[in-house]
């Protein structure tokens, strides 16, 4: 890493995401803190809780009320806003332990809707039934229907996800970031994935 | 009920469904026995677990090998089968615990997948964050984009299951059945909601 350069963090549900300007490095609270509590660093955060924790470290700076983004609604995530302050326009995925979309035009916020992440879905359809508790077939095709449990489930969660998604990104760029992004965004043919969107959101509105 | 009518059961992951050729009555397994036990009983049945308790009962016939679906897998549930049977064209719709959706061309099995069930899904969102504890809006509409976290929750449920079904109904009968199978119908406007499907499909099978 750049000593040099400005140091972002993303703190999500799960995980630290700290971004030097050139990569994204994801990790646990504890390791985080432990390996940056010396830098100067701005962070935006998810996690109310953690608050006091990172409050006491003096060179750590909380820029979450700095992600002003037009349109925007009160218990929007502030992860959310910075990823649709990556562009002006277009339909912004995130697809972490959940999956939101989120969707921009001319630099107003439109409204967008939350999935429950991949990981998630799997533990919900083994809670329902021993029967339903299968992995996901990532090499699920999505042309032709399926014809069993494992492919059925996986269908279920990929195909309504893209059939949604696809009403929205008709006329719009296509957007995806977070840890099953990649993934995901295999699934549409002209999606772009990126990993540093929230951190490129982050910096348009940056003054630090 | 009629006391001459064949009574049919389905018995599916949390209660007993009784047919008796006029209504379909919903009950507790326990209660389901207690009322029925003594009364010449055709079943299908999805709880493997049950079996032992309910061949004690002399008057109750398990007919569920007796659903066989032309194209089915399987691992593919009884009930779900049943529910093909009842029409040789369409999309059905099952939605309980878990949503089915199957379709049929010509007395022939496609194929099909599964969703989680509402409140199962809900269970899924609360699981993920306390700030995704939120309950259904039955209201959402789907016309425009949500811009509030219950709405984003519900519009994704909601529109997701719908945008894939209306993938695979556009030349097709749309058939919905099961505890949510009425409030799903009223997103389709040319949906049929039927409760006595999988017994209608039974019928059409049974030699009893």
């Amino acid at each position: 890493m750049r000593s040099d350069a400005l140091l972002l963090a993303d703190i999500g549900n799960t995980h630290f995401h700290i971004y030097n300007g050139e990569r994204v490095e994801h990790l646990s609270y504890e390791d985080a803190i432990e390996k940056y509590a010396d830098k100067n660093l701005c962070y935006i955060s998810v996690k109310h809780h953690l608050e006091d924790k990172i409050k006491k470290i003096k060179s750590w700076k909380n820029i979450s009320n700095e992600m002003i983004l037009e349109g925007d609604y009160t218990t929007m995530g502030v992860d959310r806003k910075a990823l649709c302050l990556s562009h002006k326009d277009g339909v912004f995925v995130d697809a972490g332990s959940a999956i939101t979309v989120d969707v921009m035009k001319e630099g107003i916020y439109q409204g967008g809707y939350i999935f429950p992440g991949i990981k998630a879905m799997l533990e919900c359809y083994k809670r329902i039934s021993p029967v339903l508790d299968t992995g996901l077939n990532e090499m699920i095709s999505l042309q032709q229907l399926p014809t069993t449990t494992k492919d059925g489930i996986s269908y279920g969660i990929i195909a309504s996800i893209k059939a949604l998604i696809d009403i929205h990104s008709k006329d719009r760029a296509l957007y995806f970031t977070g840890g099953d992004g990649k993934f995901l965004a295999s699934y549409f043919p002209d999606a772009i994935y990126d990993e540093t969107l929230v951190f490129q959101g982050i910096k348009k509105v940056l003054v630090c």
